[in-house]
C-alpha cells in the first residue's frame, strides 16, 4: 500500500468523537482549516456540493410554503442596527465592523450582518402599507458573521457560517404562531425526512431566547459525545421589531395596526456538521442518499482480457442512472478495487456497484450499501429500481438508528445529584422538574450550569405536563414545569 | 382604472434609456434602491428568481467543463492580500476594511473580498504538490465588494455585486490558453444561448487589464444608449500569482515547476442588467424563456355562468405545464383581464395563455407572445408543445434582434473627427487603426477619451488583421492593429 493510498484509509472509533470529527474533516477533504483567519474555513468541493443540495432542498420547501427569495446587502448601517434595543444589546459584542474603504474612514460604520432583522425590517416599513401586502414571507440564503469569543469549532461554531433566514410578517398573532408550526414542519421535512436527523423541539427559556423575540423555538440534535447541538430556530417576534422599525399596516376596516412577525434560521453549516457526526462511523462518512454528491460509485472489477467489456458495462450503468437523475460515477483510477472500496466508503457514498466478468456473464450487478455493508446481486435491468429503493431505505435506517440513539439518551432526574450523574456518565437530555413555567428561572439555570455543565434547553414543544408535588431540583420551590437539561455545543 | 392598477401600466420609450431603466427597476419590483448604503441594493423576488436561475445555469455549464464548487471566506487578511504587487495596487483603493469586532480593534485588518485571488491562491499553494493535482479548476458563487468611487448605477456598477469566480491552475501555458477559449465558449453558451445577448469578445489593452494578469479577455454587450457594458472577463494570469503565492508542482520527471493560471468572472448582476436593458421595450420587461420566473401566465377570461369551468381548465393547463417542468401560474386576482395583460407584459412573462368560454367549446387556448404580441390558437392537447416551441423561438428572435442592433452599431473610422462623430451621433463600437500592437498606446487611448469620451476596448478576439498604410488616428504613427472604441459603463 503506497503512502498516498494509505492516506485514504480511515479507521477511527467514534467514541473519541472530537478526534474522529477533526480527522474526517481532513481525510474526506471537507473543509480546510488553514485559512489565516480564526473561525473562517474553506468549503471544499465534496462538502460544498452537499451544502448546495441542502440549500436547494430547504429553499424548495420554504417556497412550497409561500416564501419568496430575496437578497439584502451584507452590511447594515449602525443606525439601523441600533433601532431595536434588546436586539442590539444581544448582538453588539459579536459584530464585525467595516470602518474604512480605500484610504478613508467611512462616515458611518457598517455592521457585517450577524443576522438581518435590521436590514429587512427597515425596508419592510416601506413595503408594507395595507393588509393586502400581508402575509409577507421572504427568505435569503447567505453567510452571516459573528465574532463569537467562545472556542470555535469548524461547521459547528464559526465566525462565518452559512444559513437561510426567513422573515415573515402577519396581520394576526394566530397567523404568526401558525408560522412557527409551519417552520417546525419544514425543519422536520428537511432534517428528519431528507437527512435522517432526529431532533427534539424546544421552547427556549426566556433568558436564552433570540434578542428582541417574544419566544424562541429551536430544535436540538444529539451529537455522538452526548452533547446537544442547536439546529434551526424559529422566533415569534411579536410586535416589538415592528414598533421599533415603524412597520404599520391598514387593516380591512381602514385602521392602522401593528403586524406580528416571525423569523426562522435554518443553519446550513451546522446541519452538515450534525449530518457528518451523527451518521458517520469507523470507516468515515455515511451520507444520506438525497444529499450525497455521488450517490452511486461504480467500481469495475477487471481481470485480464475482460477490461473493455467490463468498462463498457460500467459506463452503460452510469449513463442509465444519470438519465434517471441520479449522481453516479465510474471509478476508473489506477487504484486496485480494495483501495477504491476504502476510499469511497470513507467519502460516504451510499451505494457501491461492482461489475466484474462474472457479472457480465450472469447479467447481474453487485450492490453494496454503505450503512450496513450488505451486498445484493441484482439483475442489470432492475438496477435503477434497486438503487432507488436502497437509497430510500438507507435514509430510513439511518434515521431509525439515530432515533434510537437519541431516545436512549433521554433520562429523567428529580434531584441535582442524579441530574449531574446522568450528564457526566451518558450525556444526552435529562428531564427535570423546574421552578418556573415562565422561564424566569435564570438563577436556577445558572446554578445547574455551574454544578453540572448542563444547560436548561427549555420545555419540549407541546409538553404541557404540570409536575404534581415535585420540587425544582435547584431551589426546592414547587416545580411548575418540566425542562430538559443537556451539555451543549 | 384605480391608482393601484395604474401603477402597473408601463409606457416609456426606451430612447430615454436612463429614465426607462430606473422606472422598470421600480415598476417591476426588481431592486429597491432605498437601502441606506450607497451602492448596495436589495434584490426583490422577481429579480432574485432570475439571479438564481442564472447562477444555476452558469454553474452547470462550468461543472460540465470540469469545475468543482468551493467557498472561501468573505474576508482576506491584509498580509495575504498584499502578496501580488500589481494586484494590490490595482485593488487597494477599492477595498472595504473590517477593522473592529465587538469592542476591540482587530490585530490585523481584513479586506472584504473585492475578488478572491489572494484567498484562493494562499491555499492553492498548500493543495498543489504534484502534476497529479492539476489541472485544479474551482469556482465559487458569491458577492464581492468594491468601493468604486465612480457614480454607482444599480446592477451595472454597484459596491456589492453578485458574480461567480473560477480559478484554474494548469501545468502548461497552452492548457491555460485553451481554458481562456473554453471560458469564452461558456460565456457564449449562457449569455448568447440562454439569454439571447450578443457580444463582442476583446483582448483588452495592457493598461486596462486585470491587475496582476498577463492578458485580459472580456466580452462587451451593447446597451440601448449606445454604450458598451463589460460582461464576463477571463484572465490569463501567467505565472505571476503562482510566484507570489508560492504555488509549485513537481512534474512527471520529478522537477519543480511553476504552474500557469487563469481566472474567469461571470457577473450575475450585470448580466441581469444587460438582459433587462437589451430586451425590454416600451411596455416593460421582455424575458427570455429559460430565465423567466414565470414562463407562462394563464389568464382566465370569465363570463357569467362559465367561471368554474374556465378556472378548472386554466388550472388543468397550469398543472400540465408544471408537470413538464415549466413555471406556470394562473392569475386569479380580481383585476380585469386587460389589467392582467398589462401587468404581466410589464413583468416580461414570455408567454400568456388565455382561456375563455369560447375556448372551452372549441377545445383551444389562445397563446400570446410577449416579444411580438403575436396570437396563436392552439389545441389544448398541443399546448405544451406549442409553448415549448414558442419559448425557444422567443430566445432566438430576441437574440436576432439584439444582434442586428449590435451589428448596426459597429462602424469604422480612420480619423479622429469621424470617430468622434460616430460616437456622438450613434454610439456603439468604432473600429480604428491604432499605433500599438502590444497595447502600450495608453497615451493615445487617453487622448481619445479626452476628445470623444470613448474608450479603447481592445482588439476583437482573433482579429489579427494588420492595417496596411494606415495611421493611428491619434498620433499619426503607422498603425499596427485595429482596435474598437466605445463609450462605456
Amino acid at each position: 500500500m503506497s503512502e498516498a493510498e494509505d492516506s485514504h484509509v480511515f479507521n477511527i472509533d467514534k467514541s473519541n468523537f472530537s478526534g474522529w470529527f477533526s480527522e474526517i474533516l481532513k481525510t474526506a477533504d471537507l473543509v480546510d482549516l488553514r485559512y489565516d483567519v480564526k473561525g473562517f474555513v474553506v468549503y471544499r468541493p465534496w462538502l460544498m456540493r452537499m451544502a448546495k443540495e441542502l440549500y436547494s432542498s430547504w429553499e424548495k420547501e420554504l417556497e412550497s410554503r409561500g416564501h419568496d427569495p430575496t437578497l439584502f446587502p451584507v452590511v447594515i448601517p449602525e443606525e439601523n442596527f441600533e433601532r431595536e434595543k434588546d436586539h442590539v444589546e444581544g448582538f453588539s459584542p459579536e459584530v464585525f465592523w467595516v470602518t474604512r474603504a480605500g484610504d478613508s474612514d467611512l462616515e458611518e460604520r457598517l455592521a457585517l450582518r450577524p443576522t438581518s432583522e435590521a436590514a429587512f425590517y427597515t425596508l419592510y416599513s416601506l413595503w408594507i402599507r395595507s393588509h393586502s401586502d400581508l402575509p409577507l414571507k421572504l427568505y435569503q440564503s447567505c453567510a452571516v458573521y459573528r465574532y463569537d469569543t467562545k472556542a470555535t469549532k469548524p461547521l459547528i461554531r464559526g465566525r462565518e457560517f452559512l444559513w437561510i433566514e426567513a422573515h415573515d410578517v402577519f396581520e394576526t398573532e394566530d397567523q404568526a404562531l401558525a408560522q412557527v408550526e409551519s417552520d417546525i414542519e419544514t425543519t422536520r421535512a428537511i432534517l428528519e425526512g431528507l437527512l435522517g436527523i432526529p431532533m427534539l423541539f424546544f421552547r427556549r427559556p426566556a433568558f436564552d431566547k433570540f434578542p428582541g423575540a417574544v419566544d424562541t423555538y429551536a430544535a436540538d440534535a444529539l451529537m455522538p459525545d452526548g452533547r446537544a447541538v442547536q439546529l434551526p430556530s424559529t422566533h415569534n417576534l411579536g410586535q416589538g421589531f415592528a414598533k421599533s422599525y415603524g412597520i404599520i399596516f391598514e387593516d380591512a376596516k381602514g385602521e392602522k395596526r401593528i403586524p406580528h412577525q416571525t423569523c426562522y434560521g435554518p443553519p446550513i453549516s451546522r446541519s452538515l456538521a450534525a449530518l457528518i457526526s451523527i451518521h458517520g462511523d469507523r470507516k468515515g462518512l455515511v451520507l444520506p442518499f438525497p444529499i450525497a454528491p455521488t450517490q452511486v460509485v461504480i467500481v469495475p472489477i477487471i481481470y485480464r482480457g475482460h477490461r473493455e467489456a467490463v468498462l463498457e458495462k460500467c459506463h452503460e450503468l452510469a449513463e442509465a442512472l444519470k438519465q434517471a437523475g441520479l449522481r453516479a460515477t465510474v471509478d476508473q483510477s489506477d487504484r486496485n478495487p480494495g483501495m477504491k472500496f476504502y476510499y469511497w466508503e470513507m467519502k460516504g457514498v451510499p451505494v457501491r456497484a461492482e461489475i466484474g466478468p462474472r457479472d457480465l456473464e450472469s447479467g447481474a450487478v453487485t450492490l453494496v450499501r454503505r450503512d450496513t455493508g450488505e451486498k445484493t446481486q441484482v439483475n442489470f435491468e432492475k438496477c435503477l429500481e434497486a438503487v432507488r429503493g436502497m437509497g430510500m431505505d438507507i435514509v430510513d435506517k439511518l434515521r431509525e438508528r439515530a432515533s434510537e440513539e437519541l431516545h436512549d439518551h433521554i433520562a429523567e432526574a428529580d434531584d441535582m445529584e442524579s441530574l449531574s450523574d446522568h450528564l457526566a456518565s451518558r450525556g444526552g437530555f435529562v428531564r427535570i422538574p423546574f421552578c418556573s413555567r415562565d422561564f424566569d428561572g435564570e438563577e436556577c439555570a445558572e446554578r445547574i450550569k455551574e454544578l453540572t455543565d448542563g444547560e436548561v434547553r427549555g420545555t419540549i414543544f407541546g409538553d404541557d405536563q404540570v409536575p404534581e408535588n415535585l420540587e425544582c431540583v435547584v431551589c426546592g420551590e414547587p416545580a411548575t414545569c418540566f425542562v430538559m437539561v443537556a451539555r451543549s455545543y
